[in-house]
Protein backbone atom coordinates (compact mmCIF):
# COMPACT_ATOMS: atom_id res chain seq x y z
CA UNK A 1 0.00 0.00 0.00
CA UNK A 2 1.46 3.40 -0.95
CA UNK A 3 1.18 6.63 0.98
CA UNK A 4 0.07 9.52 -1.73
CA UNK A 5 -1.08 12.27 1.24
CA UNK A 6 -1.98 12.38 4.89
CA UNK A 7 -3.34 15.79 6.43
CA UNK A 8 -4.01 16.34 9.91
CA UNK A 9 -7.26 17.48 10.23
CA UNK A 10 -10.00 17.44 13.49
CA UNK A 11 -7.08 16.16 15.73
CA UNK A 12 -7.15 13.12 13.35
CA UNK A 13 -5.69 11.94 9.72
CA UNK A 14 -7.23 12.23 6.37
CA UNK A 15 -4.94 9.81 4.44
CA UNK A 16 -5.23 9.03 0.68
CA UNK A 17 -3.80 5.58 0.00
CA UNK A 18 -2.96 3.48 -3.48
CA UNK A 19 -2.36 0.17 -3.61
CA UNK A 20 -2.37 -2.83 -6.51
CA UNK A 21 -6.10 -4.76 -6.54
CA UNK A 22 -6.27 -8.09 -7.82
CA UNK A 23 -10.02 -7.75 -7.57
CA UNK A 24 -10.14 -5.11 -9.90
CA UNK A 25 -6.83 -5.93 -11.72
CA UNK A 26 -5.23 -2.75 -11.91
CA UNK A 27 -4.43 0.16 -9.32
CA UNK A 28 -6.88 1.61 -7.11
CA UNK A 29 -6.82 4.72 -5.00
CA UNK A 30 -9.21 5.39 -1.68
CA UNK A 31 -9.40 7.45 1.01
CA UNK A 32 -9.25 6.75 5.06
CA UNK A 33 -9.64 9.48 7.76
CA UNK A 34 -9.04 8.36 11.54
CA UNK A 35 -10.40 9.97 14.23
CA UNK A 36 -8.35 10.94 17.35
CA UNK A 37 -9.94 8.27 19.51
CA UNK A 38 -8.19 5.53 17.49
CA UNK A 39 -4.89 6.60 18.99
CA UNK A 40 -6.49 4.88 22.20
CA UNK A 41 -8.32 2.36 21.04
CA UNK A 42 -9.83 0.39 17.45
CA UNK A 43 -12.52 2.17 16.65
CA UNK A 44 -15.83 1.33 14.14
CA UNK A 45 -15.38 2.07 10.56
CA UNK A 46 -17.76 3.51 8.20
CA UNK A 47 -17.89 3.29 4.17
CA UNK A 48 -19.22 5.84 2.06
CA UNK A 49 -19.69 4.61 -1.37
CA UNK A 50 -19.51 7.72 -3.89
CA UNK A 51 -22.00 8.64 -6.56
CA UNK A 52 -21.37 8.54 -10.78
CA UNK A 53 -18.62 10.51 -12.29
CA UNK A 54 -17.02 10.62 -8.83
CA UNK A 55 -13.72 9.76 -7.13
CA UNK A 56 -12.46 8.93 -3.95
CA UNK A 57 -11.58 12.79 -3.47
CA UNK A 58 -15.10 14.32 -3.88
CA UNK A 59 -16.42 13.46 -0.70
CA UNK A 60 -13.31 13.62 1.03
CA UNK A 61 -12.94 17.20 -0.45
CA UNK A 62 -16.85 18.16 -0.26
CA UNK A 63 -18.35 15.81 2.57
CA UNK A 64 -17.63 18.33 5.54
CA UNK A 65 -17.94 14.36 7.37
CA UNK A 66 -14.56 14.99 9.59
CA UNK A 67 -15.61 17.38 12.04
CA UNK A 68 -18.43 14.79 13.15
CA UNK A 69 -16.02 11.57 12.06
CA UNK A 70 -13.46 12.87 14.72
CA UNK A 71 -16.11 13.92 17.52
CA UNK A 72 -18.10 10.24 17.57
CA UNK A 73 -14.94 8.09 17.01
CA UNK A 74 -15.59 6.97 13.53
CA UNK A 75 -12.72 6.07 11.23
CA UNK A 76 -14.48 6.54 7.34
CA UNK A 77 -13.14 4.67 4.41
CA UNK A 78 -14.18 6.56 0.76
CA UNK A 79 -12.90 4.04 -2.17
CA UNK A 80 -13.26 4.60 -5.78
CA UNK A 81 -16.04 4.10 -7.80
CA UNK A 82 -14.43 2.03 -10.54
CA UNK A 83 -11.26 0.72 -11.79
CA UNK A 84 -8.99 3.21 -12.93
CA UNK A 85 -5.89 2.71 -15.90
CA UNK A 86 -5.45 2.97 -19.68
CA UNK A 87 -5.78 -0.35 -20.40
CA UNK A 88 -9.65 -0.35 -18.34
CA UNK A 89 -12.54 -0.80 -20.90
CA UNK A 90 -14.25 2.57 -21.04
CA UNK A 91 -17.07 4.47 -22.65
CA UNK A 92 -15.70 8.34 -22.92
CA UNK A 93 -18.87 9.70 -23.69
CA UNK A 94 -21.05 7.79 -21.12
CA UNK A 95 -20.93 9.13 -17.81
CA UNK A 96 -23.31 6.56 -16.63
CA UNK A 97 -20.87 3.69 -17.79
CA UNK A 98 -17.49 2.70 -17.67
CA UNK A 99 -14.78 4.80 -15.69
CA UNK A 100 -16.95 6.61 -12.37
CA UNK A 101 -19.73 4.20 -12.97
CA UNK A 102 -18.66 0.84 -11.82
CA UNK A 103 -22.19 0.86 -10.37
CA UNK A 104 -20.23 -1.86 -7.53
CA UNK A 105 -21.25 -4.74 -9.15
CA UNK A 106 -19.25 -7.84 -10.67
CA UNK A 107 -19.59 -7.88 -14.43
CA UNK A 108 -19.55 -10.96 -16.06
CA UNK A 109 -19.75 -9.37 -19.63
CA UNK A 110 -16.62 -9.15 -21.68
CA UNK A 111 -14.39 -6.92 -21.95
CA UNK A 112 -16.37 -5.65 -18.39
CA UNK A 113 -15.60 -8.39 -16.68
CA UNK A 114 -11.89 -8.08 -16.74
CA UNK A 115 -11.59 -4.97 -14.27
CA UNK A 116 -15.27 -3.84 -13.35
CA UNK A 117 -14.99 -5.88 -10.07
CA UNK A 118 -16.55 -3.53 -7.91
CA UNK A 119 -18.80 -5.67 -5.51
CA UNK A 120 -16.13 -7.96 -4.45
CA UNK A 121 -13.42 -5.19 -4.17
CA UNK A 122 -15.70 -3.50 -2.19
CA UNK A 123 -16.75 -6.17 0.08
CA UNK A 124 -13.46 -8.59 0.40
CA UNK A 125 -10.15 -7.15 -0.99
CA UNK A 126 -11.00 -3.92 0.47
CA UNK A 127 -12.00 -4.47 3.75
CA UNK A 128 -9.12 -6.85 4.88
CA UNK A 129 -6.53 -4.30 3.34
CA UNK A 130 -8.32 -1.74 5.61
CA UNK A 131 -8.16 -4.49 8.50
CA UNK A 132 -4.69 -4.87 8.32
CA UNK A 133 -3.88 -1.13 8.13
CA UNK A 134 -5.88 0.76 9.91
CA UNK A 135 -6.84 0.20 13.50
CA UNK A 136 -10.71 -0.65 13.46
CA UNK A 137 -13.31 -2.91 15.23
CA UNK A 138 -13.99 -4.99 12.74
CA UNK A 139 -17.46 -5.97 14.44
CA UNK A 140 -18.68 -2.71 14.19
CA UNK A 141 -19.14 -1.58 10.56
CA UNK A 142 -21.56 0.84 9.13
CA UNK A 143 -22.36 1.49 5.08
CA UNK A 144 -23.46 4.27 3.80
CA UNK A 145 -23.20 6.52 0.12
CA UNK A 146 -24.77 8.71 -2.36
CA UNK A 147 -26.64 8.20 -5.54
CA UNK A 148 -24.90 5.27 -7.17
CA UNK A 149 -22.87 4.56 -3.59
CA UNK A 150 -26.22 4.81 -2.10
CA UNK A 151 -27.76 2.18 -4.48
CA UNK A 152 -24.13 0.10 -3.04
CA UNK A 153 -24.76 0.95 0.22
CA UNK A 154 -27.55 -0.33 0.61
CA UNK A 155 -27.96 -3.19 -1.90
CA UNK A 156 -24.24 -4.60 0.26
CA UNK A 157 -26.27 -3.91 3.71
CA UNK A 158 -28.82 -6.34 2.73
CA UNK A 159 -26.68 -8.55 1.40
CA UNK A 160 -24.46 -8.52 4.49
CA UNK A 161 -26.73 -8.30 7.54
CA UNK A 162 -24.07 -9.67 9.94
CA UNK A 163 -21.59 -7.80 8.70
CA UNK A 164 -22.95 -3.98 9.15
CA UNK A 165 -25.46 -2.83 12.11
CA UNK A 166 -26.23 0.19 10.04
CA UNK A 167 -26.93 1.88 6.36
CA UNK A 168 -28.18 5.01 5.26
CA UNK A 169 -27.90 6.83 1.89
CA UNK A 170 -28.11 10.16 0.39
CA UNK A 171 -30.48 10.31 -2.78
CA UNK A 172 -29.69 6.90 -3.57
CA UNK A 173 -30.77 5.09 -7.09
CA UNK A 174 -33.06 2.14 -5.16
CA UNK A 175 -33.75 0.08 -8.60
CA UNK A 176 -31.10 0.88 -10.85
CA UNK A 177 -32.19 -2.55 -13.31
CA UNK A 178 -35.49 -0.47 -14.13
CA UNK A 179 -34.44 2.76 -14.16
CA UNK A 180 -33.46 4.83 -17.60
CA UNK A 181 -30.59 5.78 -15.79
CA UNK A 182 -28.63 3.12 -15.25
CA UNK A 183 -30.54 -0.05 -16.89
CA UNK A 184 -28.44 -0.02 -20.14
CA UNK A 185 -25.33 0.20 -17.73
CA UNK A 186 -26.51 -2.96 -15.95
CA UNK A 187 -27.40 -4.58 -19.74
CA UNK A 188 -23.56 -4.09 -20.73
CA UNK A 189 -22.09 -5.19 -17.21
CA UNK A 190 -24.56 -8.39 -16.54
CA UNK A 191 -25.53 -8.89 -20.18
CA UNK A 192 -29.52 -9.58 -20.96
CA UNK A 193 -30.88 -11.79 -18.83
CA UNK A 194 -32.29 -10.05 -16.50
CA UNK A 195 -32.33 -12.32 -13.13
CA UNK A 196 -28.73 -11.54 -12.83
CA UNK A 197 -29.75 -8.04 -12.30
CA UNK A 198 -31.56 -7.99 -8.77
CA UNK A 199 -29.04 -9.10 -6.77
CA UNK A 200 -27.95 -5.30 -7.83
CA UNK A 201 -30.98 -3.69 -7.04
CA UNK A 202 -32.41 -2.92 -3.24
CA UNK A 203 -35.78 -3.49 -4.59
CA UNK A 204 -35.10 -6.61 -6.12
CA UNK A 205 -33.16 -7.96 -3.25
CA UNK A 206 -35.85 -6.74 -0.74
CA UNK A 207 -38.28 -8.23 -2.76
CA UNK A 208 -36.84 -11.78 -3.39
CA UNK A 209 -36.08 -12.09 0.78
CA UNK A 210 -33.23 -9.99 1.30
CA UNK A 211 -33.72 -8.24 5.16
CA UNK A 212 -32.09 -5.41 7.10
CA UNK A 213 -33.46 -3.54 10.23
CA UNK A 214 -33.45 -0.16 9.01
CA UNK A 215 -32.60 2.75 6.50
CA UNK A 216 -32.07 6.18 6.57
CA UNK A 217 -32.40 7.76 3.68
CA UNK A 218 -32.07 11.55 2.81
CA UNK A 219 -33.79 13.23 -0.73
CA UNK A 220 -33.39 16.29 -1.83
CA UNK A 221 -36.72 17.39 -3.75
CA UNK A 222 -34.81 19.66 -6.55
CA UNK A 223 -33.12 16.61 -7.31
CA UNK A 224 -32.47 16.57 -11.14
CA UNK A 225 -32.78 12.85 -10.97
CA UNK A 226 -35.15 12.47 -8.46
CA UNK A 227 -37.86 10.91 -11.40
CA UNK A 228 -35.92 8.92 -13.41
CA UNK A 229 -33.02 7.83 -12.19
CA UNK A 230 -33.88 7.92 -7.88
CA UNK A 231 -37.43 6.61 -7.43
CA UNK A 232 -36.73 6.59 -3.44
CA UNK A 233 -40.43 5.53 -2.68
CA UNK A 234 -39.89 2.87 -4.65
CA UNK A 235 -37.57 1.49 -1.67
CA UNK A 236 -40.44 2.51 0.68
CA UNK A 237 -42.93 0.14 -1.30
CA UNK A 238 -40.87 -2.64 -1.64
CA UNK A 239 -40.12 -2.61 2.33
CA UNK A 240 -43.57 -2.29 3.52
CA UNK A 241 -44.91 -5.27 5.19
CA UNK A 242 -41.13 -6.84 5.42
CA UNK A 243 -40.33 -5.66 8.87
CA UNK A 244 -37.70 -3.43 7.41
CA UNK A 245 -37.81 0.16 8.75
CA UNK A 246 -37.23 3.05 6.43
CA UNK A 247 -36.76 6.87 7.34
CA UNK A 248 -37.18 8.66 4.37
CA UNK A 249 -36.82 12.16 4.46
CA UNK A 250 -37.80 14.49 1.44
CA UNK A 251 -36.00 17.98 1.33
CA UNK A 252 -37.26 21.24 -0.27
CA UNK A 253 -35.29 23.49 -2.35
CA UNK A 254 -32.10 20.79 -2.07
CA UNK A 255 -30.68 18.87 -5.34
CA UNK A 256 -28.55 16.39 -5.93
CA UNK A 257 -25.11 18.09 -4.98
CA UNK A 258 -22.52 17.66 -2.06
CA UNK A 259 -24.37 21.04 -0.66
CA UNK A 260 -26.96 18.57 -0.16
CA UNK A 261 -24.41 15.66 0.97
CA UNK A 262 -23.01 17.90 3.89
CA UNK A 263 -25.88 19.22 5.34
CA UNK A 264 -27.25 16.28 5.78
CA UNK A 265 -23.81 14.55 7.17
CA UNK A 266 -23.59 15.18 10.60
CA UNK A 267 -27.40 13.11 10.96
CA UNK A 268 -26.04 10.29 9.20
CA UNK A 269 -23.11 10.00 11.03
CA UNK A 270 -24.70 10.20 14.22
CA UNK A 271 -27.22 7.80 12.78
CA UNK A 272 -24.06 5.34 12.24
CA UNK A 273 -22.48 5.88 15.36
CA UNK A 274 -25.34 4.85 17.58
CA UNK A 275 -25.77 1.73 16.33
CA UNK A 276 -22.34 1.12 15.97
CA UNK A 277 -22.10 2.04 19.61
CA UNK B 1 -24.88 40.96 -11.92
CA UNK B 2 -25.12 37.26 -13.40
CA UNK B 3 -25.94 34.14 -11.36
CA UNK B 4 -23.69 31.21 -12.07
CA UNK B 5 -25.20 28.78 -9.65
CA UNK B 6 -27.47 28.69 -6.33
CA UNK B 7 -27.19 25.85 -4.00
CA UNK B 8 -29.42 25.13 -1.15
CA UNK B 9 -27.50 24.15 1.84
CA UNK B 10 -27.43 24.21 5.20
CA UNK B 11 -31.50 25.91 5.18
CA UNK B 12 -29.50 28.90 3.68
CA UNK B 13 -28.13 29.77 -0.10
CA UNK B 14 -24.69 28.86 -1.53
CA UNK B 15 -24.67 30.79 -4.79
CA UNK B 16 -22.15 32.40 -7.03
CA UNK B 17 -22.51 35.40 -8.78
CA UNK B 18 -20.26 37.29 -11.78
CA UNK B 19 -20.01 40.92 -12.39
CA UNK B 20 -18.08 43.42 -14.89
CA UNK B 21 -15.75 45.35 -12.47
CA UNK B 22 -14.24 48.81 -13.14
CA UNK B 23 -12.04 48.38 -10.28
CA UNK B 24 -9.93 45.77 -12.04
CA UNK B 25 -11.31 46.38 -15.52
CA UNK B 26 -12.84 42.38 -16.14
CA UNK B 27 -15.57 39.95 -15.29
CA UNK B 28 -15.08 38.85 -11.50
CA UNK B 29 -16.55 35.80 -9.99
CA UNK B 30 -17.56 35.80 -5.98
CA UNK B 31 -19.16 33.23 -3.92
CA UNK B 32 -22.12 34.05 -1.08
CA UNK B 33 -23.92 32.34 1.46
CA UNK B 34 -26.78 33.74 2.65
CA UNK B 35 -28.23 32.01 6.31
CA UNK B 36 -31.54 31.04 7.05
CA UNK B 37 -31.86 34.15 9.07
CA UNK B 38 -31.53 36.72 6.24
CA UNK B 39 -35.06 36.06 5.29
CA UNK B 40 -36.34 37.73 8.60
CA UNK B 41 -33.38 40.75 9.25
CA UNK B 42 -30.69 41.64 7.41
CA UNK B 43 -27.55 39.75 8.40
CA UNK B 44 -23.52 40.46 8.93
CA UNK B 45 -21.43 39.84 6.62
CA UNK B 46 -17.90 38.30 7.08
CA UNK B 47 -15.50 38.39 4.10
CA UNK B 48 -12.95 35.74 3.35
CA UNK B 49 -10.12 36.22 1.30
CA UNK B 50 -8.31 33.72 -0.31
CA UNK B 51 -4.53 32.81 -0.87
CA UNK B 52 -2.32 32.48 -3.76
CA UNK B 53 -3.95 29.87 -6.77
CA UNK B 54 -7.00 29.88 -5.47
CA UNK B 55 -10.65 31.31 -6.77
CA UNK B 56 -13.49 32.08 -5.19
CA UNK B 57 -14.34 28.07 -4.91
CA UNK B 58 -11.48 26.81 -2.99
CA UNK B 59 -13.22 27.75 0.27
CA UNK B 60 -16.53 27.20 -0.97
CA UNK B 61 -15.86 23.47 -1.89
CA UNK B 62 -13.48 22.63 0.87
CA UNK B 63 -13.80 25.60 4.10
CA UNK B 64 -16.64 24.30 5.70
CA UNK B 65 -18.20 26.90 7.25
CA UNK B 66 -22.27 26.51 5.92
CA UNK B 67 -23.24 24.96 9.25
CA UNK B 68 -21.83 26.89 11.39
CA UNK B 69 -22.82 30.79 9.41
CA UNK B 70 -26.14 29.17 8.96
CA UNK B 71 -26.01 28.70 12.90
CA UNK B 72 -24.64 32.08 13.64
CA UNK B 73 -26.62 34.02 10.90
CA UNK B 74 -23.70 35.40 8.74
CA UNK B 75 -23.33 36.08 5.38
CA UNK B 76 -20.28 34.73 3.91
CA UNK B 77 -18.87 36.50 0.99
CA UNK B 78 -15.79 34.70 -0.87
CA UNK B 79 -14.04 36.63 -3.79
CA UNK B 80 -11.18 35.90 -6.68
CA UNK B 81 -7.69 36.41 -6.05
CA UNK B 82 -6.57 38.65 -8.96
CA UNK B 83 -8.42 39.74 -12.32
CA UNK B 84 -9.31 37.11 -14.94
CA UNK B 85 -8.95 36.86 -18.46
CA UNK B 86 -7.26 36.76 -21.70
CA UNK B 87 -6.13 39.67 -21.63
CA UNK B 88 -4.88 40.34 -18.31
CA UNK B 89 -1.31 40.44 -17.64
CA UNK B 90 0.05 36.98 -16.24
CA UNK B 91 2.86 35.14 -15.35
CA UNK B 92 2.04 31.66 -16.13
CA UNK B 93 5.43 29.90 -14.70
CA UNK B 94 5.11 31.71 -11.44
CA UNK B 95 2.46 31.00 -8.97
CA UNK B 96 2.79 34.15 -6.56
CA UNK B 97 2.66 36.40 -9.29
CA UNK B 98 -0.06 37.62 -11.70
CA UNK B 99 -3.40 35.07 -11.71
CA UNK B 100 -4.10 33.79 -8.60
CA UNK B 101 -2.09 36.63 -6.88
CA UNK B 102 -3.31 39.86 -6.82
CA UNK B 103 -2.24 40.19 -3.36
CA UNK B 104 -4.99 42.81 -2.62
CA UNK B 105 -3.35 45.49 -3.49
CA UNK B 106 -3.32 48.31 -6.47
CA UNK B 107 -0.88 47.93 -8.89
CA UNK B 108 1.41 51.15 -9.76
CA UNK B 109 3.25 49.49 -12.72
CA UNK B 110 2.79 48.46 -16.08
CA UNK B 111 0.97 46.07 -17.58
CA UNK B 112 -0.09 45.10 -14.01
CA UNK B 113 -2.16 48.32 -12.63
CA UNK B 114 -4.32 47.84 -15.97
CA UNK B 115 -6.35 44.92 -14.01
CA UNK B 116 -4.35 44.32 -10.75
CA UNK B 117 -6.45 46.53 -8.77
CA UNK B 118 -8.21 44.08 -5.95
CA UNK B 119 -7.70 46.55 -3.13
CA UNK B 120 -9.98 49.02 -4.49
CA UNK B 121 -12.39 45.67 -5.49
CA UNK B 122 -12.79 44.21 -1.78
CA UNK B 123 -12.62 47.50 -0.11
CA UNK B 124 -15.35 49.56 -2.47
CA UNK B 125 -16.30 48.00 -5.56
CA UNK B 126 -17.31 44.88 -4.27
CA UNK B 127 -18.93 46.22 -0.70
CA UNK B 128 -21.54 48.34 -2.73
CA UNK B 129 -22.44 45.08 -4.71
CA UNK B 130 -23.23 42.91 -1.81
CA UNK B 131 -24.86 45.86 -0.17
CA UNK B 132 -26.82 46.74 -3.40
CA UNK B 133 -28.28 42.59 -3.89
CA UNK B 134 -28.22 40.56 -0.29
CA UNK B 135 -29.72 41.87 2.85
CA UNK B 136 -26.33 42.62 4.66
CA UNK B 137 -26.30 44.60 7.47
CA UNK B 138 -22.99 46.55 6.67
CA UNK B 139 -22.85 48.34 10.04
CA UNK B 140 -21.56 44.89 10.89
CA UNK B 141 -18.27 43.36 8.72
CA UNK B 142 -15.87 41.11 9.69
CA UNK B 143 -13.00 40.37 7.33
CA UNK B 144 -10.85 36.78 7.35
CA UNK B 145 -8.87 34.92 5.16
CA UNK B 146 -6.02 32.58 4.58
CA UNK B 147 -2.58 33.43 3.97
CA UNK B 148 -2.32 35.89 1.40
CA UNK B 149 -5.77 36.15 2.18
CA UNK B 150 -4.71 36.32 5.85
CA UNK B 151 -1.90 39.02 4.74
CA UNK B 152 -5.43 40.83 2.95
CA UNK B 153 -7.52 40.81 5.89
CA UNK B 154 -5.39 41.73 8.28
CA UNK B 155 -4.10 45.26 6.43
CA UNK B 156 -7.59 45.90 5.23
CA UNK B 157 -8.62 45.94 8.81
CA UNK B 158 -5.71 47.81 9.93
CA UNK B 159 -6.96 50.44 7.29
CA UNK B 160 -10.12 50.51 7.92
CA UNK B 161 -10.65 50.27 12.10
CA UNK B 162 -14.24 51.74 11.69
CA UNK B 163 -15.18 49.48 8.95
CA UNK B 164 -14.80 45.82 10.54
CA UNK B 165 -15.42 44.96 13.93
CA UNK B 166 -13.32 41.83 13.68
CA UNK B 167 -10.59 40.05 11.97
CA UNK B 168 -8.49 36.68 11.99
CA UNK B 169 -6.44 34.83 9.66
CA UNK B 170 -5.54 31.69 9.32
CA UNK B 171 -1.83 31.21 8.19
CA UNK B 172 -1.60 34.60 6.99
CA UNK B 173 1.67 36.07 5.19
CA UNK B 174 1.98 39.23 7.90
CA UNK B 175 5.32 40.69 6.30
CA UNK B 176 4.79 40.22 2.39
CA UNK B 177 7.01 43.07 1.47
CA UNK B 178 10.06 41.52 3.56
CA UNK B 179 9.56 37.97 2.31
CA UNK B 180 11.32 36.29 -0.31
CA UNK B 181 7.33 34.77 -0.93
CA UNK B 182 5.97 38.00 -2.16
CA UNK B 183 8.70 40.99 -2.11
CA UNK B 184 9.47 39.93 -6.29
CA UNK B 185 5.38 40.15 -6.41
CA UNK B 186 5.19 43.42 -5.00
CA UNK B 187 8.42 44.67 -6.67
CA UNK B 188 6.68 43.96 -9.90
CA UNK B 189 2.76 45.15 -8.31
CA UNK B 190 4.34 48.89 -7.03
CA UNK B 191 7.63 49.28 -8.08
CA UNK B 192 11.09 49.71 -6.85
CA UNK B 193 10.30 52.09 -4.37
CA UNK B 194 9.94 49.62 -0.90
CA UNK B 195 8.06 52.80 0.99
CA UNK B 196 4.86 52.24 -1.32
CA UNK B 197 4.79 48.79 -0.06
CA UNK B 198 4.59 49.48 3.38
CA UNK B 199 0.28 50.32 3.20
CA UNK B 200 0.08 46.15 2.18
CA UNK B 201 2.30 44.91 4.99
CA UNK B 202 0.49 44.34 8.11
CA UNK B 203 3.68 44.24 10.12
CA UNK B 204 4.88 47.86 8.52
CA UNK B 205 1.17 49.60 9.01
CA UNK B 206 1.83 48.63 12.83
CA UNK B 207 4.97 50.23 12.92
CA UNK B 208 3.39 53.20 11.15
CA UNK B 209 1.05 53.58 13.28
CA UNK B 210 -2.45 51.74 12.42
CA UNK B 211 -4.44 50.00 14.53
CA UNK B 212 -7.24 47.51 15.39
CA UNK B 213 -8.45 46.23 18.80
CA UNK B 214 -7.37 42.19 18.10
CA UNK B 215 -6.72 39.73 15.81
CA UNK B 216 -6.94 35.97 16.04
CA UNK B 217 -4.53 34.15 13.78
CA UNK B 218 -4.16 30.45 13.98
CA UNK B 219 -0.72 28.36 12.64
CA UNK B 220 -0.28 25.10 11.78
CA UNK B 221 3.36 23.88 12.82
CA UNK B 222 3.74 21.45 9.75
CA UNK B 223 3.44 24.39 7.79
CA UNK B 224 5.75 24.33 4.63
CA UNK B 225 5.58 28.10 4.27
CA UNK B 226 5.72 28.91 7.84
CA UNK B 227 9.55 29.90 7.74
CA UNK B 228 10.17 31.93 4.43
CA UNK B 229 6.71 32.97 4.25
CA UNK B 230 4.27 32.99 6.95
CA UNK B 231 6.22 34.50 9.98
CA UNK B 232 3.33 35.23 12.26
CA UNK B 233 5.64 35.81 15.40
CA UNK B 234 6.64 38.84 13.28
CA UNK B 235 3.29 40.33 13.82
CA UNK B 236 3.66 39.50 17.28
CA UNK B 237 6.21 41.32 17.61
CA UNK B 238 5.61 44.30 16.17
CA UNK B 239 2.11 44.45 17.97
CA UNK B 240 3.61 44.37 21.05
CA UNK B 241 2.92 48.09 23.55
CA UNK B 242 0.71 49.06 20.44
CA UNK B 243 -2.23 48.02 22.67
CA UNK B 244 -3.38 45.37 19.33
CA UNK B 245 -4.17 41.87 20.78
CA UNK B 246 -3.15 39.09 19.21
CA UNK B 247 -3.67 35.87 19.46
CA UNK B 248 -1.49 33.22 17.84
CA UNK B 249 -2.41 30.00 18.00
CA UNK B 250 0.12 27.33 16.90
CA UNK B 251 -0.40 23.96 16.12
CA UNK B 252 1.38 20.85 15.80
CA UNK B 253 1.44 18.81 12.81
CA UNK B 254 -1.40 21.03 11.29
CA UNK B 255 -0.15 22.40 7.47
CA UNK B 256 -1.40 25.17 4.95
CA UNK B 257 -4.30 23.12 3.29
CA UNK B 258 -8.06 23.58 3.81
CA UNK B 259 -7.99 20.47 6.21
CA UNK B 260 -6.13 22.94 8.80
CA UNK B 261 -8.24 25.73 7.41
CA UNK B 262 -11.77 24.01 8.02
CA UNK B 263 -10.80 22.38 11.16
CA UNK B 264 -10.37 25.54 12.95
CA UNK B 265 -13.45 27.35 11.09
CA UNK B 266 -15.87 27.13 13.31
CA UNK B 267 -13.82 28.51 16.35
CA UNK B 268 -13.18 31.67 13.73
CA UNK B 269 -16.95 31.70 12.91
CA UNK B 270 -17.49 31.68 16.60
CA UNK B 271 -15.32 34.64 17.15
CA UNK B 272 -16.40 37.04 14.63
CA UNK B 273 -20.16 36.17 15.75
CA UNK B 274 -19.21 36.99 19.17
CA UNK B 275 -17.85 40.90 18.10
CA UNK B 276 -20.61 41.00 15.40
CA UNK B 277 -23.82 40.72 17.48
Amino acid sequence: MKVLSQNQAFGGMQGVYAHDSSATNCQMTFAVFVPPKAVEEPCPVLWYLSGLTCTHANVMEKGEYRRMAAELGLIVVCPDTSPRGDDVADVLTNWQMGKGAGFYLDATEKPWSDHYRMYTYITEELPALVGEHFRVDMSRQGIFGHSMGGHGAMTIALKHPDRFKSCSAFAPIVAPSTADWSAPAFEKYLGSDKAAWRQYDACALVEDGARFPEFLIDQGKADQFLENGLRPWLFEEAAKDTGIGVTLRMHERYDHSYYFISTFMDDHLKWHAERLA
